[in-house]
C-alpha cells in the first residue's frame, strides 16, 4: 500500500514565504496553486522582475495535473508563462481570473494551445487525487477564491490572498459558510495569509473609500485623475458611482485600464452604462469639472502615466492649475520615495493631490489581526502554517495564533523549498529543496546571477575607466594614450583630471617594462584612489599603431 | 539712508526647503543658520552625502558674521566643516550641540583655527545687527534650540526641529513663555519645522518609551541589543534607568555611541554612575540576562553593528538564540527595505526583535498637526514661512494655518534658493538663487554631475562589455579577439553567449572596411540587445600586435 503522504512546498516571492507559488504533491501527482512573479528590491539592479524557482515542478512536468490561480494579481500570474514553456496542465481560475490572465499574458509569451478552464466560486472540482473546493473571498480584486484541497492524507485550506470585508463593493462577503463547513470536516492544515499580521484590527472595508471619493469630488473644481492598480476593478466601480452622483464622465486612460475594464465589464463585474464612459479625446475637450481620468501609476513608476504627469513627460495631456490627483493606492515598500517624489513634483506643477496619509482614499486588501484570528477560530486547524509574508510577518502570525489558544507545536514556520509533509494526520518538516528565486532580465531568464549584479553594483558606485595605450608598432614608443570614463566624474572635471593622470602614465612609458599593462592599471587605480577615494573598473589595453 | 530690508533665503536637503541651512542677510551682513548635510536617494548612485549649494555666501564669506547651529544633528551640522573651507566666522551653539560638533567634525576635516561659542538656551547674543534670543525646544537630542532673531527690519521666529513634549526625558519642555514674550513683541516672520505636518494629532512623549522597555525588559530572557541613533542621547538615559530597574549593566558598543555618551556624561547631559556601564569585553563575559548592549545601525546599514550582526558579519560577538534586539528608530524613507530586511535576518538567527510596527519604542522628534497649531497660536506671526519638508508638508503646514485663521497672503510657500524678503513689515519673494545641493563622492565635492549618475545609472542596469579586436602588425589580418563583460551576464552562460559574438565579428573582419571599429560597435550592439533585450555599454578598441 502507497504511502498517503501530501506534500506541501511554498515557492517565490523575495524572503515572502510561498507568496508566488504552492505545490502540493500527493503520490507522485503535483497539483500547482498560483505562479506569479515578483519586482526587484531596489538592490537588484538591472532586473526587471523574479519568479520562483520552480525547477522542482520542471523536473517532475508531467506528474502535475493542475494549475490553479487563485485571483488576478501578477504577483499569483506573472510566471504562468515561465511555467508553461515547462509544464502542460489545465489552469483553473474563475471568469474574470481566467479574463485578466488571458489579456496580460497574450502581450508576453502565453502559449496558444494553453487550457484555461473556468471555475466559480461555490464549485468542486476534482483535480488528480485533489478534490478542490473553491470558495469566495474578499480581496482588492473581484472573484478571487480560497481553497479547500481534499486528499486522502486530509483536508488543507488554502486562504490565498483574502480579508474579511463586510461591505464590499460588489456584495460578495468571504464566505463563511464554507469556512464553516470545512472545519465540521476537520482541516488538518490552514495556509493562510500573513501580509498583514503585524497591523492591528480589522483592515477597513472598502466602502470607507467612498467616503473620501464623496468628499474630493466636493471640493474639486477641476478635473479629478486617480491613479491606482489597473488590477483593482471594484475601485473603479466606486469612481464610476461617484461620477454618476457629481455627473462627469469617466475615460478610462492607458492600456492597461481600457482593457481590464473591458474584460472585467463583459463579465460582469464592472456595472456601468457605456454613456458614462468618454474616450481620452473627449475628456480632453470637455470641461474640466465634468471628467474623471482613471489612470495607472500609483506607485510612481517614471513610465508610467502618472509619473510621466509628475514629470512633466505626458504627451497626450499635461498637468494644469486645478487639477486633483487622486493616488487611490499605498506605497509598496521600496516604493515610497518615487511615490512622494510624484506627489512633490504633482503639486509644483499646480494639481492638489490627495494620498492615503491625508485622507482614507485606498485601504489593503490583506487581513488584520482581528481577521487572522477570526480565521483560525472558523477555520479550527489542526496545523496553522503562515505564509504571504517576510519572517517578521510569519512570527507575528504565530503569535497571533499562540494567543487565541494554539500550542507552539501546531504552528510550522518555514522558509521557500521546505517540503511539509502531512501523514497519518501528522506534520513533519523534510527535507530542503531549491526554493529560491530566479532573475529576469529583457528576455534572460536565470542568465543574471549574484555577481554579475554586485559587478553592476560596484559599476554602479564609480563607475567605468577605459585607458588605451598607443605604442608605435615598429619601435614601441609612446605615440598617443586615450582615456574614456562612464560614471565616473563630470566631463568638466575629467579633462584637468586625465591630463594629469595621462602624464603619469606617458612617464611610466618612458622607463622599459616586463608588463605595461599590469603597471599602468596599478598608477591609474593608486592615482584615482587617492586623487577621489573612488574605485571605478579601470580597463588598460596597449595597442601598436 | 539704508534699506532696512532682511533677506532670508532657505537651502538645502533633497527637495525639502531649508533643511540643512538657513541665510538671514541685513545690510549686507549674513548670519548663517545650521550647516547639515543628507543622504541620497536610493537613484542618487555611488553618492556618499549631500550638501546645500551655499555659493552664495561663499561669494560673500567676509559678510559672514556667524554662524548659528540649533542642535546636534548631521542634517544640521553636518556640512560644517565643508562650509568652514570657505567662511571662516565664529560658530554659536549650546554645549552639547558644540561638544557633537566637536567630536564628529575631528574625525573630518575639521579646522582647528574654528571659533566655537557656547551659548545657554535663555541667553541673548548680539551677532553683527542680529540680536539672537536662544530659546530651548524639545527635539529627539538633548539642549537644542530655536531662534528669535531681531532686527530693525523686524523680528523673526526660527523653530529648528521641535516637538512640544509635556514630559520630555530630560525634564526641560519647550519655552512656551519664551514664545509668548516674543509674540508680544510682535513676530513679523516664523520660519517653523513641517517634518509631520501630515500627522494628525500631538507627537507622542519621549516618555512613552518607558512603557515599551519596560514591557521588552520584564520578558526578556537573555542579552538585550538595542540600535538606535548615536546621537539619541535621551534615549540612552531611558536604556540606563531602565536597565538599573532590572539588574542589567550597560554597554555602549561603538566608537560614536561610547563618544557621545562620554560627551554628554561630561557636559551633565546624561547621568549615570560608572557602575552601571561595562566595556564590550566584559559585557561578552557576562551572563546574558544582566547585559544591555546599545549599538548603532538602527536604519539597517550594512556596515553598522546592527547590520553586520544581521548579515552574520560582526567580529566581536554574533546574535545567539535567546538574544532580544530593540529597533528603537523609524525606518527613514528608502530605508524600508535595508530595516525590514535586517529585522527578518535577526529572527532567522534567533532573536526575538522588536520594532516599532509592535511595539511603541521609539517616537518622532517633531511636532505633529495640533503641535503645529499651538505654535501659530503662541507665535502670532504676521507671515508664515513653512519650512524643513518636502512640498507636500509645506503645503500641509500651509492648510493647517488657514485652518486656524490665517490668511493665504500671509502665507509663503518657497523653494530652496528663492529670497524671502521683509521690509516695511512686508513679505515680498525676491530672486532666486541657485538653492540646490552638491554632491560629495569620496573626496570630490560637486565633480559627479546628473549625467555622470546617468551613466552610473546605465552601467548598473546592464553593465559593459569590452571588445578588444587584435590585427596583425603587418598585413592588418585578424589575430585575436577579446571580449570582457562586467555586470553583463553570469560567468557560466558568457562563454557560449560571447563565443557566437566572437564568430560574428571574426566573420565581419573578412571583408575590408574604412571604420572596423564603428561596424564592430554596431554589430555587438544589436546582436546583444536582440539576444538579450539588455544595452550595456560596449567599447571597442582596435590593436594592431
Amino acid at each position: 500500500m502507497k504511502d498517503k503522504k501530501l506534500k506541501i512546498i511554498p515557492l517565490g516571492g523575495l524572503g515572502e514565504v510561498g507568496k508566488n507559488m504552492t505545490v502540493y504533491e500527493y503520490q507522485n501527482q503535483i497539483l500547482i496553486v498560483d505562479a506569479g512573479m515578483m519586482f526587484p528590491d531596489n538592490d537588484m539592479i538591472g532586473i526587471d522582475y523574479i519568479i520562483p524557482d520552480f525547477d522542482y515542478v520542471v523536473q517532475r512536468a508531467d506528474q502535475v495535473v493542475g494549475i490553479i490561480i487563485t485571483h488576478g494579481h501578477e504577483d499569483h500570474t506573472g510566471a504562468i508563462g515561465h511555467l508553461m514553456e515547462h509544464v502542460n496542465a489545465p489552469i483553473y481560475a474563475t471568469p474574470l481570473t481566467n479574463g485578466l490572465i488571458k489579456n496580460k499574458l497574450s502581450r508576453r509569451n502565453f502559449p496558444k494551445e494553453a487550457k484555461l478552464i473556468n471555475v466559480h466560486a461555490g464549485e468542486t472540482v476534482q483535480i488528480g487525487p485533489f478534490k478542490v473546493d473553491f470558495f469566495h473571498v474578499c480581496h482588492s480584486v473581484p472573484d478571487g477564491v480560497g481553497l479547500g484541497i481534499e486528499t486522502p492524507a486530509g483536508l488543507v485550506v488554502h486562504t490565498g490572498d483574502y480579508k474579511f470585508d463586510h461591505t464590499p463593493v460588489d456584495g460578495q462577503p468571504t464566505d463563511y459558510g464554507k469556512l464553516a463547513e470545512l472545519a465540521s470536516r476537520g482541516v488538518l492544515a490552514l495556509l493562510a495569509d500573513s501580509t498583514n499580521a503585524e497591523r492591528k484590527g480589522w483592515t477597513p472595508s472598502e466602502r470607507v473609500i467612498d467616503a473620501a471619493f464623496d468628499h474630493v469630488f466636493q471640493q474639486a473644481k477641476g478635473r479629478i485623475i486617480i491613479a491606482t492598480f489597473a488590477s483593482l476593478i471594484s475601485r473603479m466601480q466606486q469612481v464610476l458611482d461617484t461620477a454618476i452622483r457629481y455627473n462627469r464622465k469617466v475615460c478610462f486612460t492607458g492600456l492597461s485600464m481600457v482593457e481590464n475594464a473591458r474584460i472585467a465589464r463583459e463579465l460582469g463585474y464592472l456595472q456601468y452604462d457605456e454613456s458614462q464612459v468618454v474616450s481620452l479625446d473627449v475628456a480632453l475637450s470637455m470641461p474640466a469639472s465634468k471628467v474623471v481620468l482613471l489612470v495607472t501609476g500609483s506607485q510612481g513608476e517614471p513610465t508610467s502615466i502618472l509619473g510621466r504627469l509628475a514629470n512633466g513627460t505626458n504627451r497626450l495631456f499635461s498637468i494644469q492649475e486645478g487639477d486633483t490627483v487622486v493616488l487611490s493606492s499605498h506605497p509598496i515598500p521600496g516604493n515610497e520615495e518615487a511615490v512622494y517624489r510624484a506627489i512633490n513634483r504633482l503639486m509644483e506643477k499646480g494639481a492638489e493631490v490627495v494620498y492615503t496619509d491625508i485622507e482614507a482614499v485606498h485601504v489593503s486588501g490583506h487581513a488584520s489581526q482581528e481577521e487572522i484570528k477570526l480565521l483560525l477560530h472558523l477555520v479550527r486547524p489542526r496545523y496553522l502554517i503562515p505564509i504571504h509574508g517576510e519572517t517578521r510577518m510569519l512570527r507575528q502570525h504565530k503569535r497571533l495564533a499562540m494567543e487565541i489558544g494554539m500550542d507552539e507545536r501546531q504552528i510550522a514556520l518555514v522558509e521557500n523549498g521546505r517540503v511539509i509533509e502531512l501523514k497519518h494526520g501528522e506534520l513533519k518538516l523534510g527535507e530542503r529543496i531549491p526554493g529560491g528565486y530566479v532573475f529576469v532580465d529583457g528576455t534572460g531568464v536565470g542568465d543574471v546571477d549574484r555577481s554579475t549584479m554586485r559587478d553592476r553594483e560596484l559599476l554602479s558606485q564609480d563607475g567605468v575607466v577605459l585607458i588605451n595605450l598607443m605604442l608605435d608598432k615598429n619601435n614601441g614608443a609612446y605615440k598617443d594614450l586615450e582615456i574614456i570614463s562612464r560614471g565616473f566624474i563630470s566631463q568638466d572635471e575629467s579633462v584637468d583630471f586625465f591630463d594629469d593622470l595621462r602624464h603619469r602614465i606617458h612617464n611610466l612609458t618612458q622607463s622599459p617594462s616586463k608588463n605595461m599593462q599590469k603597471e599602468i592599471q596599478a598608477l591609474a587605480t593608486s592615482f584615482i584612489n587617492e586623487e577621489t577615494k573612488r574605485r571605478p573598473f579601470i580597463f588598460v589595453s596597449i595597442s601598436k599603431v
